[in-house]
């Protein structure tokens, strides 16, 4: 009965099933009976062994969810409409079926902790005799709930039904599968991160990255270093320890990784200028000179003193955070920042040295730094330092890698034999499309477009990854083709990021949800049918009534379409070639 | 001391004030004294004649928000950072001013009704012996209430203060000012239409537009016709008559008329179709054949019933809009649809008569209908049924006519001696930019660009009227360049729209703001300074913290940059030459 499930094992869902709940993402392997209706009441969770505190309150929370949304799918899967169908079969018999009420749990290995690879997989079956969930771990138990929570619907009377008798076997393609959010730019609150955690929880995502801190602000109390918070942008924009040991433990509690982010030694001067402003270089320049984006700054990274900082921040921060990743940034640095370095233009001089050998020495000197803490410590960076004008000769292999420029980075990076998590800007990056956030530009004062497209009219707007990656964009993104089976090993997983230059609070859930979601599904069970065709037509009223299913939960999420398309499938279809998208 | 406000006038604002109020919009002229800041206290409004209650709810709401938001300026001006500037004046001597307490006001014409073209000027004085409000009309001080609003800020000790002695002489440019929001495609819930009266009413727009149905879905309740809402998306989404009622009396207090539309013969399916399948041709088509998006259905021009469900429709609505203005739609007619007609084919053929016959039928018998109400109606259509391919051969010219389509629109409108509300997409599109809302579309599917721009990669990402408009691009649109002074003399103003094809409350607020407050100061004082220079750069600060002074009322914005920016005036500039945006 086991599934064998590798990387390669494509999904193998009903195209249209006879059941009006689609859960996403859609399981790796899922068989509906035809007995019809499942009556289901006062659910309780069986367990032969001691299950830790955290699933029962998993289990708890989902059956609330269950109880209190009542769910009615919103979006339902249906033939597209051409001519009335030639009515088939005769109807079911009225049955009399007991409600279930127990829901048998085994869990393998209840001990295995929450991280990088830990077996998530479940199986999940729903007879009339009740409801089997065997899982190797407390992580795969927990999606299991969280499929068992979408799969309870409303019975239009008040009760709960499991529409059909049901088997699920089920395991993501990927281990590593997530968003990353960014507070540096703006401030995003404790209870918006929370609610991004319900997000990725409900789409079986299982990493937060959390960048945390950037040129702008510094948001984080450190309590080595008070003063850092001076350059948070107010007394309310900050995360104290507390804040940040709940927001662990929230993830922890759904099965969501927190991976925090501390971006070095580029994209760094608030917070870090305030305990010695002579570890930044160029922080009071004009950033058109020193920097992508205002303001500038950068570690300096010949300067013994940056070293201290660095490390007392790392090991403290180090101390809270649970994960064995931790990411370091190591994005975008600037070559001129540097002139404003006495020491290391003396340095770059003397040896002579280039910047490449400048990289490497913060790779020599901050890597022991970075390594000083538990044994399975896996430091994660942007692919910058081992990729580009900006890099080091040599960077350890073990690192993650996060590939943000283009898929070419993802096979030079592989090929390498760095494990890459994909996060190309192309396809991933969900705040493109919505204008810049520089002042004082005049390319936004174009009337008209005589000579072609330009930055303003008929161009991107000012957004400098135009266009905006719409759910199909990221939905359809083959993100391993062209790559080789070694090179395909390594690949871990991808990421979509909201950088926040113009978003925080106000906006931070509608451009994460649902378009994360169809991230979410990509690396849980891909965007193919076992014939191979894209499955992005099915995935359309998935995502529809994921979107309201969000919602319902708590979950601020966009609209994808108007509600007419959601209740009438297929209507807003360009095509009635339901296999033109391939 | 009152000064002569006519259409030409460009505003006398200082261009950086030693003050950190800058209220948005600018106003027309404002004189900054020197003596020092005025405490305030319990302000009381004293008139001589007797007032409107609408006027004292007013002064109250904006004392209210005052006093519960004790406004700290979030993004003040200053001058760009170059060297330490050399040290001027004197500190002022400490002074022991007394705290005014008393608002005194006049108003000529309180009897004046808020409709298009009421004087909404006022004259708004400040010094030490208190604050003086003179206006024309009701509408005219509630804007200066705005204004005092804005110019009350705390004291940093729990006080309030306005900053020095100040003089304002206010009259907008334009007297059409606003947004357009549509609930036919996406319910928008009444709470989160009053939201958007709130921002209208803080910047000084007048006109919300209100595009309440479209083919997608019907969501107001009629008495004649009890079954139209079975097309409204949900029990829950739809308006009452009281509802409506609500909005309107909501706008009113706050100086901002509701304009309704229900779009017609086009556009128009839900709803209708439910009184009579007959008077909508092509409900049922498919919709790429006979529509621009899903779903399809147009009013049908020839069938006798049309006119009479139209009929009761609009009298019933008209009975509850209060403004003399009534939005009949009239845009994007398509031949094709017509072909599911047989009166109308048949009426075509036997003339024989042409598409541009049949749309002058639809004026024929609908404007009798349209104009049979207050004596003072005057319809307001899109540009569609005088212009382009499906218009009629004589529309009325006292119709007002809204341009969505290009800058060339509105010259052709204007010769013609119609009163113009600009709309141009290419400017003042809300919704662009954000990808498209039709499903099962392959050009989504694009994973490289090899031949150069295309619909997706590098292309406009799904969204025909991409890109993304930003606050520059809308704030920057001079839109009677090019127009003579004939011309120029029939736009009455202009309009934002935000389609909701994929907006709903969730979105809705930070789609509108605080963009549409960059097109609320272009049309109350213009884009420029006295000297002709575009004040785009002064514009930054005041609507980066005019974007915060939103989210303090509860209108949720969106922010624009980092919050460093706005913490920092002009360390985000692309150009240190201020005068680069011309």
């Amino acid at each position: 009965m086991k599934l064998s499930i590798g990387l390669g094992v494509l999904a193998t869902v009903t195209s249209v099933s006879a059941v009006k709940v689609n859960p996403l993402p859609a399981p790796r392997n899922i068989t509906w009976g035809t007995s019809g209706p499942i009556p289901v009441k006062q659910l309780q969770l069986q367990t032969e062994s001691h299950n830790p505190h955290i699933l029962n309150t998993a289990f708890e929370r989902a059956w609330n969810s269950i109880t209190k949304i009542q769910w009615v799918p919103q979006a339902i899967e249906a033939p597209i409409l051409n001519y009335p169908p030639v009515p088939t079969g005769i109807p079911k018999a009225k049955r009399d079926v007991k409600a279930i009420q127990t829901v048998q749990l085994s869990v393998v290995d209840s001990g295995a902790d929450l991280q990088h690879g830990v077996d998530e997989s479940y199986d999940l079956r729903v007879n009339e005799n009740g409801i089997q969930i065997h899982a190797q771990t407390v992580w795969g138990a927990m999606h299991a709930f969280t499929t068992l929570q979408q799969l309870v619907i409303s019975d239009g009377q008040g009760g709960l039904i499991i529409e059909e008798p049901v088997i699920i076997h089920d395991a993501p393609l990927y281990p590593h599968r997530g968003i990353m959010i960014d507070s540096g730019r703006n401030f995003i609150s404790v209870p918006k991160i929370l609610e991004q955690i319900d997000g990725l929880a409900l789409s079986k995502m299982n990493v937060l990255h959390w960048h945390m801190d950037d040129a702008q602000s510094w948001p984080i109390q450190i309590r080595a270093y008070p003063e850092m918070t001076k350059d948070a942008y107010s007394l309310r924009e900050q995360y104290s320890e507390s804040d940040l040991r709940h927001v662990i433990a929230y993830g922890r509690a759904r099965g969501v990784r927190i991976i925090p982010e501390i971006d070095m030694p580029g994209h760094a001067s608030s917070g870090w200028k305030q305990v010695d402003p002579d570890i930044i270089a160029c922080a009071n320049s004009w950033w058109v000179d020193t920097a992508l984006e205002p303001n500038p700054g950068q570690l300096d990274i010949m300067n013994n003193k940056t070293y201290e900082v660095v490390k007392n921040v790392y090991s403290e921060l180090s101390d809270i955070f649970t994960d064995n990743f931790f990411h370091v940034g190591g994005d975008e640095l600037q070559t001129t920042c540097y002139n404003f370095s006495r020491p290391t233009m003396e340095w770059l001089a003397e040896g002579p040295h280039t910047y490449n050998d400048l990289v490497q020495y913060w790779v020599d000197h901050a890597f022991p730094i970075f390594r000083n803490t538990t044994s399975n410590r896996r430091i994660m960076m942007w692919e910058d330092t081992a990729l580009g004008p900006m890099s080091a000769h040599h960077v350890p292999t073990d690192v993650v890698l996060q590939a943000w420029d283009n898929a070419e980075a993802v096979a030079n990076l592989t090929t390498r034999g760095y494990d890459v998590v994909v996060s190309s800007s192309n396809f991933l990056y969900l705040d493109c499309g919505r204008g810049g956030d520089v002042t004082n530009d005049p390319d936004y004062d174009v009337q008209s477009n005589p000579g072609g497209v330009n930055f303003n009219y008929g161009g991107n707007g000012g957004s400098w990854c135009a266009p905006y990656k719409t759910w199909q964009r990221i939905y359809d993104f083959d993100f391993t083709d062209n790559l080789t089976e070694a090179q395909t090993k390594h690949v871990i997983g991808a990421e979509a990021p909201l950088w926040s230059e113009t978003v925080d609070d106000a906006t931070v859930s509608t451009l994460v949800w649902p378009r994360a979601a169809a991230l979410a599904e990509l690396v849980w069970s891909g965007n193919r049918s076992p014939d191979g065709q894209k499955r992005t037509t099915l995935m359309t009223q998935r995502i529809l009534n994921f979107r309201e299913y969000l919602l319902a939960n708590g979950v601020m999420a966009a609209p994808l379409t108007p509600k007419y398309c959601l209740q009438h499938p297929h209507a807003c279809d360009l095509y009635r070639n339901q296999s033109i998208i391939q």
